[in-house]
């Protein structure tokens, strides 16, 4: 199975209580591509700009990333900067330098528009509204989103979402976005909007997924060490995706398929925060896996 | 098989952005004892003033607590007053008038020193050090406390702790009562102060639990409508401990027995919230009990 992710391939200088790192790989669809581990075969579209090191770009490989799909142009790729608090939960964002990603336009190889999964991770929606146009007949599209969007572009977003399958959101964006405090009703509010299946992700506290005919809360694996926990969402979703393609998942799919999904979400994301930038996901192997999912089984079946 | 309680038999003065209640039937016995529902025999002891209405402790002992050890004594009853903010999560105190309790002396009935099973609700922790050596023999003895005996009696709070059998305490408490950050290093230090099992409380999170052989992650059960969340941590402690009662369970049980009270638990303070003061506990009926069960069971089992 196929899955095309189309977001941001950047670097990222992370400061936490302990440490920093300049201008590490980063960016959705990177830590996307290395966390659904060759369960689908996953293509990048992105940009970078000629700052980029090839060696990030062969590791994307090495993991079985078609990264045919990034461009490379001139000038600088994008670059977010931030810092931790000591809780290792709260961060401030230091800087946000766009570069080449300011005017991305994503071109999806002829190719590639046969995709079977699609993940549209957290750019601008209009962009993600043409994507979606480009391609054929995906069997399921699952959304990511942000703040800013909806806050600044909430027509534009509308208008995605009424023709995907999943939205995939943190508990702030859900209450912002619909303006209900009950995630229950924030997601039932986001079902109403398109999305038959709303992904509520809490950090620390877990994920939860409301499908067509049942609820799933899934606890986040308590770590006994965070080291960075960036780019966790985006791990999560590779997983998720991942998880669905491998079990050839449509849209009409019981929502057995997609509670798996989220265990292996969880799963994925937990091996995030243990290392710097993609450093924890590279450390996955069956064997961690595996027992990692024991463990979350462990947590959840009374 | 029988449970003593000791705690606050109070009035609480709510105010939600919608409606204010006046001194309503509150404290930490009166929502522990209600919400055993009868799975075991509760005697509940504590204290209240003059000003006690008679059909408030009629209205415990109608749902199977034994009230016989709630000395009357002159003066006012305690007072609790807070106001939630419109999350309905964070509230604000603002006043706590200790009236009678502030001089509370614990006083068990010599029958009552043989009870199985000890819950010590949140009190000062030397008055729970007193209330557990008048025991003979309790199969299980677990604890509540907070943040003001944590800060300003941690030898007293230590002492106790060494000889309890389970703390129940909000994650916030976990993390200030050892200094750590992560829950799973927090109950860890907790278990080494003395209590073998440890629950952590997360609120609209759920309740986590660290035995001696595993660890249980428990979803709150996600609510349309919360009306007063007030005492809905010492309902969770009155149906696990009404749930291990019921089981038989002693400190040498498996995990199992305690996975499950952490279901009852969490099933029982569900309830809580959905009406004022005990109102909400008071609508449980097996019916309603069984269904809460099944969806929080679909909740957790992928």
């Amino acid at each position: 199975m196929s899955i095309l992710v189309v977001g941001s391939v950047a670097y990222d200088t992370v400061e936490t209580p302990r440490e920093k790192r300049d201008r590490q790989l980063g960016g959705s669809a990177s830590f996307f591509a290395i966390a659904t581990r060759g369960r689908g075969d996953v293509r990048c579209v992105g940009v970078v700009g000629d700052d980029f090191r090839q060696e990030d770009l062969e590791l994307l490989a090495e993991r079985g990333a078609d990264v045919t799909g990034i461009q490379r142009v001139p000038g600088k790729s994008f670059h977010w900067s931030g810092r931790y608090h000591e809780d290792m939960i709260e961060r401030d964002t230091l800087a946000t330098e766009l570069g080449v990603f300011a005017d991305f336009q994503p071109r999806i190889p002829d190719a590639w528009k046969e995709s079977e999964y699609l993940f549209l991770a957290n750019i601008h929606p209009a962009l993600q509204g043409h994507v979606l146009e480009a391609m054929t007949a995906p069997r399921l599209v699952a959304l990511d989103t942000m703040n800013l969007w909806i806050e600044t572009t909430p027509d534009e977003l509308q208008a995605i979402l009424a023709r995907v399958d999943i939205l995939l959101v943190n508990d702030g964006e859900a209450r912002q976005l619909t303006g209900e405090r009950s995630l229950a009703h924030a997601a039932a509010a986001i079902r109403a909007m398109g999305p038959d299946r709303v992904v509520v992700k809490k950090g620390e506290h877990g994920a939860l997924y409301f499908g067509p005919d049942s609820v799933l809360a899934v606890p986040a694996i308590i770590l006994d060490d965070v080291i960075d926990p960036t780019g966790a969402g985006d791990c999560f979703a590779g997983g998720f995706m991942g998880s669905l393609a491998e079990a050839g998942a449509t849209r009409d799919s019981s929502d057995k398929v997609f509670r798996q999904a989220m265990l292996d979400g969880t799963v994925t994301a937990s091996f995030c925060p243990e290392g710097f930038n993609v450093e924890g996901l590279l450390k996955i192997d069956d064997a961690a896996y595996a027992a990692r999912m024991a463990v979350l089984k462990g947590m959840m079946i009374p």
